[in-house]
């Protein structure tokens, strides 16, 4: 049976069961775009439904995805697995077509469901209120409201909870590639359905949603007390426990702040005092140590493996993992606490060889990390195995439809493309992103097997005052493969929350679903306006984990490690959302004429400097044709977000290459006001409009 | 048994049968003053406790009201029915040693208890959201905590729902004075238990607590469809129901407007085209009118009740009562649609006869209106029977201890005497207040046996800066009988939402705790400096009911017409209530001393424009000694609520008549400070002290 169905038949039992009894239980309403109906309905004035929660997460299942599925069965197989790949298309590359929403279970689904003012693990009904797949299954109607055909998971593996970050710790620090995080579990299905059929339930409902499932997948670092240490000591690094006090990324003098490893910096960073110091600190792992003591602490393990290995082998040994740090020479961030690297090779880098004075236990160094281009001789073929099998067992086990790999640009580029052919053997369609934030190595990522790169949207994008969102904008579809169009992520400051707020984080929301080559992608929260960023990791400002009211309940906390729920109460929370789906429509309606190389113009201004971004599209079936009127699509937004503007789109080359000469056009939609006929033409043909701060105009001719 | 006993008893039962149940019922954490322990119970961070209603209903009287029972039972007695007078005090004149809290029973224990947005006559729970008798209860936990020592009522009667004010209808529209409002029954105690009974547990409750039980009696006014008129159509004004679309208070031009009503003015008021023309739309009564067709009709309608008996005189004789109006001449006020006249008397004022050109049917008119004034000569003996025998009802079936009698001033002095005796017999020691805000008329009203006047202190007291607040405070001294020491009540604005605000707010509130002769008077909603007044009968500005955030659910809504809550969880809703608990304790350990006639002295500042009230006290059981220190208290306020100033409070003539030359002494108090020494007097002896705006210090020397 399928595990949507269990699912619903469980959830039917419970609000059978539950029927007499008064829930005092809320959700956002943003979770019920589906038009709930329970008669226990009842819904407050600032946005949230009281609900019985067994009967809404049924209705959710029985009244809003159960009637989408196509005859079409296997629900829980990959979407797109048994399908003939479309021509000029390589396997994965339906992300191409595709609306990305990134979120991450626990926080996404989180609600203060009996309002006590804390989110708890168990509520006054016996009910978990970070989120859960489960939970997950409302949000979704939301996701198809906005469109989104692609949902993108944080990680979703089992972690490490010991000396964790935050409340909760972080999803990256993964202690098992073959368990799902348990704190996952949704309490409303009883034991007898575990996490994974949950996971698997979630996945069918996607599936028939059309939405793909990606999730993250981070082969290069594992947590300091992985589960793998018992069987696999030597695949770790080792430093006495109490180098653990001074441990940190050793300085290199000479060489400036966060410079990226190259080869000939090698000399310059084996003459450094503090490498020295640093190297001698790495031990034998204690299995080579001592062999005999090590198969007597294993068999202990074995046996109580509640202990914790990393406590266990610090106690018997004084010996302990070396945590993992940046891959940039001196960056000033500290070593990260809570992961380390997996030894990939065996032995000592090839090119760093001849620096080394004497021999030295397996260490951590800028070089070894960037595996990619430091590579020893013996490479950790038990490892390698078992890395490029994590793909496959997601896929056998849950149908996913696509990967991220975390840090895949520090991996050696013959892993990569084990990890890449293994997932394809299962599914030839499987897409793969890589973490590449450098366009300029789109490329080399297109040739390992990548289907797309994340590029830097997020930090290129909310500059619009310094232009750099028109050159990432303009500039993707140069690119050999897609970018995300994207403002934010888990790890970047909130675009509500940048210089321009709501109207600048409207305008790129917008915007991004329109740049070619780009693939729009949007981070749970950013549909609400919401300001807290999920992790401070990348671009942040010093207050950035400060923007909310210090009143706020989640004032300071950070959803990667904190208990975290997002501002779906916020009173504008539906303007996205409904613009959003007015657009999915129309991206929806006209697919091959966004998406399709060739279709699209990159449309300039008067001045170069004006505020503008505008795209043009050619109607895909009328590509090869010359037509006068009806067959284009302008798209301008008013990159500055403080004043109105009166901008002139230039429209010269599209129409020559289209033979649109027409004078007169509808204006579809805009971000501020409504549809209208448009004559704002000037002598040349050129579009002459005013917009409002921030506004997003989209002319059909 | 007692009905306190018997309501714990229902509780306990409804406790045990929802024992395993989820409550999530919430409270605000400012009732439960008694330290709730329950299992159940959680705390919100903004102040709201999740509770198990019955459990904690039923705690209240268990943990914390029953316990303060004394040996002395029959506590649904009047408190001092079967006392002795103290010498030199008449019956009733308790009340100048109680500290009074007005409240509306229907909102001071209004809440949003499912918080589902709106205040539900049955909530989730199916538990009412308006206040109730049985709420109250815990509410009595703050009042005890403040010092509270009378607990006054507004209306609790049935009043008419018919062509009803605001949402829930006003209570001062009484339509039968020996039934309770059905309203405030409470669904928790069931069926059987009837709001009589709930009442006289929450007298019971009081009386434990020693706090007497005051309710407001409305003698002048009934409901227009008052259940009195089927019987007594006679005891009312009649006019043709068309003549209601043009009925109002008749012009009289020459005599100014909002003019109290003189025999002297009685020639111009006659002469009024208007008056005559009002005059000539009074028709006699149905019965006089048709006897036979009222017989009918009244048969009829006793059969069936629902019919609704001002609409059955409307459909038969095309009759209606005449509406109330304001007693002033060209008040601009309109007439009073929810309330009528009683017909005090059966023929025209004697005065009024003179200048009558024809018979006219009994009628209302300024001088009808203040029957103190214009008599008739025929009694409507039958009427006066029943009103003098009001509180007599509410004295045996729930053993109040005193009554406010609302415009009494318009009452005949015979029928107030009447309605006094008629209690006193009763219960000598009952408590009257006279609605009488001129403090000049305290003698009168002490003659005629009222114990004190309302006086106008919410009208002079917010004045701080226009020296009102000192003139009344100074001056209620000299006055033949107490006034109330009162900011605000029901009809005025609140004092938070004065010029100064909280500050002004506390400076008054404070003070009135120790105004010679004045009698401390808190207005539900005070104590968490509320903003919005319950009605805006008295002093308000054009906006005054309009003061809330325009978000706020209760923007615009008056507790006297609609569903309102107070804000309860106001941030600073403890700030109050913690101040006025340790004064309680100074004046309950004091009270002779702060109460007694004699005891205070009037303190000056350096100049007479000083922004300073001081009042000093001289040690009761001292009175007649002289003592060189610790004799005196001395109270001080900043009356300037903007700017802290230095105030040097002359204290010669209290030194000289108690003895007292102490140059060091000890703020035992300050309301923005903390305890400490004081050695800041002058060269003669004088206080002199630096305060912050609207600081109120208490020395002990």
């Amino acid at each position: 049976m399928s595990r949507l169905e269990a699912l619903a038949k469980i959830l039917e039992a419970r609000a059978q069961a539950t029927s007499g009894l008064v829930f005092n239980y809320t959700v956002p309403d943003l979770w019920n775009c589906f038009d709930y109906g329970g008669a226990e309905l009842r819904k407050t004035p600032w946005g949230e439904l009281v609900v019985n929660p067994y009967q809404f997460y049924l209705s959710v299942i029985r009244d809003f995805i159960q009637p989408k599925a196509s005859a079409r069965s296997g629900w829980g197989e990959p979407l797109n697995g048994s399908r003939e790949l479309e021509p000029g298309l390589e396997g994965g590359d339906w992300i191409r077509r595709a609306t990305v929403y990134s979120m991450m279970v626990r926080t996404s689904t989180a609600w203060d469901h009996d309002r006590s003012g804390s989110l708890e693990d168990v509520d006054l009904y016996g009910l978990k209120e970070t989120g859960t797949f489960v939970k997950s299954l409302a949000l979704l109607s939301l996701l198809h409201k906005m469109g989104i055909t692609c949902v993108y998971l944080l990680p979703i593996s089992k972690f490490s909870l010991k000396d964790k970050k935050g409340e909760l710790g972080s999803p990256y620090g993964v202690s098992s590639f073959f368990e799902l995080d348990p704190s996952l579990k949704d309490p409303m299905t009883g034991p007898d359905f575990t996490v994974e059929d949950e996971f698997r339930a979630f996945v069918e409902a996607c599936h028939i949603l059309g939405m793909h499932v990606m999730i993250d997948i981070i082969p290069r670092t594992n947590a300091l007390d992985s589960d793998l240490i018992l069987e696999h000591p030597d695949w770790f690094y080792w430093i006495r426990k109490e180098a653990m006090a001074t441990y940190k990324p050793p300085y290199v003098p000479g060489l400036g702040t966060q410079v990226r490893p190259k080869a000939e910096f090698l000399p310059v960073i084996y003459q450094s005092e503090e490498v020295r110091q640093h190297l001698s600190s790495f031990q034998e792992d204690p299995a080579a140590a001592d062999p005999g003591r090590w198969a007597e602490l294993r068999a202990r393990l074995e046996a109580h493996p509640e202990e914790g290995v990393l406590d266990a082998v610090r106690a018997a040994f004084g010996l302990t993992v070396a945590p993992a740090f940046s891959d940039q020479i001196n960056d000033p961030q500290p070593a990260w606490t809570d992961v380390t690297f997996f030894r990939m090779y065996l032995d000592h880098p090839v090119a760093a060889v001849p620096f080394l004075d004497r021999a030295y236990a397996p260490y951590i160094l800028f070089d070894v990390i960037k595996s990619n281009l430091f590579q020893g001789k013996v490479r950790n073929e038990p490892l390698w195995d078992l890395l490029a099998g994590i793909i496959p067992y997601y896929q056998r086990e849950f149908g996913i439809d696509g990967a991220r790999i975390d840090m895949g640009h520090a991996l050696p580029k013959e892993l990569v493309e084990r990890i890449i052919h293994s997932a394809r053997t299962v599914d030839p369609d499987f897409c793969f992103i890589a973490e590449e934030m450098e366009i300029e190595r789109a490329e080399a990522s297109r040739a390992l097997g990548y289907n797309m790169i994340l590029g830097d949207g997020f930090i290129q994008e909310p500059r619009v005052q310094e232009f750099k969102a028109h050159k990432y904008m303009y500039g993707a579809q140069s690119l050999p493969c897609p970018v995300y169009a994207c403002g934010e992520t888990h790890d970047t400051p909130r675009l509500a929350a940048r210089e321009g707020g709501r109207t600048l984080s409207r305008l790129i929301t917008i915007l991004n679903l329109f740049v070619p080559n780009g693939v729009p992608f949007l981070n749970s929260g950013q549909e609400v306006y919401e300001l807290q960023p999920m992790n401070t990791g990348l671009d942040c400002r010093p207050n950035e984990a400060l923007l909310l009211d210090p009143k706020d309940p989640y004032y300071g906390r950070l959803a990667l490690f904190d208990r975290y729920a997002l501002h779906y109460l916020n009173p504008g929370r539906w303007e996205l959302p409904d613009q959003l789906a007015w657009l999915a429509g129309l991206r929806q309606a006209n697919l091959a004429t966004f998406t399709r190389p060739g279709n699209a113009f990159l449309l300039g201004f008067n001045s170069p400097r004006d505020p503008g971004i505008a795209f043009g599209f050619r109607d895909d079936d009328a590509r090869d044709a010359q037509r006068e009127a009806g067959n284009l699509f302008v798209v301008v937004g008013n990159t500055d977000v403080h004043n109105s503007q009166y901008l002139t789109v230039q429209l010269q080359t599209m129409r020559a290459v289209s033979g649109n000469s027409a004078r007169k056009g509808a204006q579809l939609f805009s971000s501020h006001g409504l549809a209208r006929e448009v004559h704002d033409y000037d002598h040349r043909g050129d579009l002459s409009m005013s917009f409002q701060p921030g506004e997003v105009k989209i002319i059909r001719m």
